[in-house]
């Protein structure tokens, strides 16, 4: 298996990402695809690390300010848009980028294309509470129809049992209320739709209180909601982890009993901590893309390479194809 | 000052509300009128409360089921319709209830009318973070125009300035990014909206991330966004809360250093709850009516009594009139 990487654009730097790709590649026994400014990758690996990874260069870089469209038309020939036309041409199984979301997302919808009959692409991250929880879409598209979510039901239940063996993922609607007439018309019709879809378990309206309890394996909401969901959780985590930790250090017996608690807390701010489970695939595309977050940690990128191998190691591709 | 407390048709029972009522009006100094069940009222008080207590019977119940007409079409002599006409009429100078948020809102609308101009009403919650960040709508209107958001910066930045005495409120609006081109088109035209008001001090885009960390004073959203938020945000501070005490829990080791950290716990459970801060009022409405928490403790009641002698007592009744 290999993994073609695009290691600019991103807000960290090239210098932090390319070695971190390579320890994560060199973790899960996968051979490795540089895209980005050659001589700047060359001059932070090691000859070692060069001799196992292979560099592909590209003239230019698609930043945060770039629009979506930019691998599209304007930056062919961007380190994003080339990890893409690799991944199309088969020159590899799964593409990583830590890179602008919108131009990932449509660059992939193009260059490698939407599995059939996916009308859009969503971004699926895994929130780590109770039980993982694919939120999606969490920030690929700001406006959907209904038929959008129904398809991102089945796509979101079939990557639940491809990756974590969930045999009948449970379905859920982000939603302001319990009630099925509860939501904007969205969300009134889609709730609608998807209690009459067959080959989803839709388990109803998810309430924002709910959503760090596990009372669904799949949470279904459109782009903008989602992206907030996402932010949000991420937020409140660091949030919560800063008031704990000024509790802890507010006394010398706070301090003490914070040296006791050592393990606990250790486990505590892994649960807060949402770069365990690496990128998140954008679902409904033809071969694995996977968004890793801008400001990912060296951490966060092995973390995401691992994913990445499981996703394209996984039978979901071959099975999102045939349900087509 | 006289508080007209609606005790019918929350998820807490009558029985609950009506002494929690009475507890606050006393440790508030206001008198106090009951509308509901009379029988059940009197049942549930001492003589003493009785003597100081008006009681007002009324004959039916808004339930959580009712739809957010019934104050105004179906049910005119429920405790709710009674309450707000009550004081539509002069005979008490603020409403609250934990009844059915839809009908509390709409009845308020209707019956006791809207400030001069105000297209639509919010609910307005203090979300108890780093700074008290009012969070509107939160949940009154799910389908929103660009200039209802615009109406809203004002009436929050009135309402920060009468009840926390905040000079110039920053004024945030939800969204999925910071630059001015994210969101949905409601969100994108009111933006556009906000940074050329005259009159509130906007400080753009805020991301789910920044929420929590006092980045604005009136955080602005629709109410299917906000209710989400708040609803979230609620969630989180449950679920942190239960996997601390899950860890502090797990050895006696740990159960010693639980102890040392007795007040910073405390304080901690204190940063993470919502019912600190009482109720939320229904702002655009001529006269102050205050939603509780449908499962509002005592102790959120006697908090919201406390609350809604503040709002009433202010002079943003007073300003947000003079600004029409």
């Amino acid at each position: 298996m290999r993994l073609i990487a695009d290691v600019m654009g991103a807000d960290a730097s090239p210098e932090t990402l390319a070695p971190a790709f390579v320890q994560g590649a060199r973790e899960a026994g996968i051979e490795l695809t540089l895209c980005g400014d050659a001589d700047k990758i060359r001059a932070c690996l090691t000859e070692d690390d060069l001799s196992f990874v292979t560099v592909c260069h590209a003239e230019s870089v698609i930043t945060m300010e770039d629009s979506a469209m930019s691998a599209v038309k304007k930056k062919k020939d961007s380190s994003m848009a080339t990890a893409l036309r690799l991944l199309k041409e088969g020159e590899g199984d799964v593409v990583i980028s830590a890179g602008n979301t919108g131009a990932l997302v449509t660059g992939a919808s193009v260059i490698v294309g939407r599995l059939e009959g996916m009308k859009t692409a969503a971004i699926g991250t895994i929130l780590p509470l109770s039980t993982p929880t694919l939120l999606m879409d969490s920030g690929a598209s700001i406006n959907l129809l209904p038929e959008n979510l129904v398809q991102f039901a089945h796509l979101g239940s079939a990557y639940m049992k491809a990756i974590f063996g969930m045999e009948e993922a449970r379905v859920g609607l982000v939603n302001n209320g319990a009630e099925e007439t509860k939501g904007t018309e969205l969300y009134r019709t889609a709730h609608e739709m998807l209690k009459n879809e067959e080959g989803i378990r839709f388990v109803g309206n998810i309430e924002g209180r709910d959503v760090p309890f596990g009372r669904c394996d799949v949470l279904l909401c459109d782009g903008f909601v989602g992206n907030i969901v996402l932010k949000l959780s991420e937020g409140f985590g660091f949030y919560f982890s800063g008031i704990l930790k000024q509790g802890l250090l507010s006394s010398l017996r706070s301090k003490f009993a914070a040296m006791l608690l050592k393990p606990q807390l250790k486990d505590l701010r892994k649960k807060l901590d949402y770069t365990e489970y690496g990128g998140a695939p954008i679902l409904g595309i033809a071969a694995p893309v996977i968004k890793a977050h801008g400001a990912s940690s060296p951490k966060a990128i092995v973390s995401a390479v691992k994913m990445a191998a499981r996703v394209a190691e996984s039978d979901f591709f071959r099975r999102a194809r045939a349900n087509d």
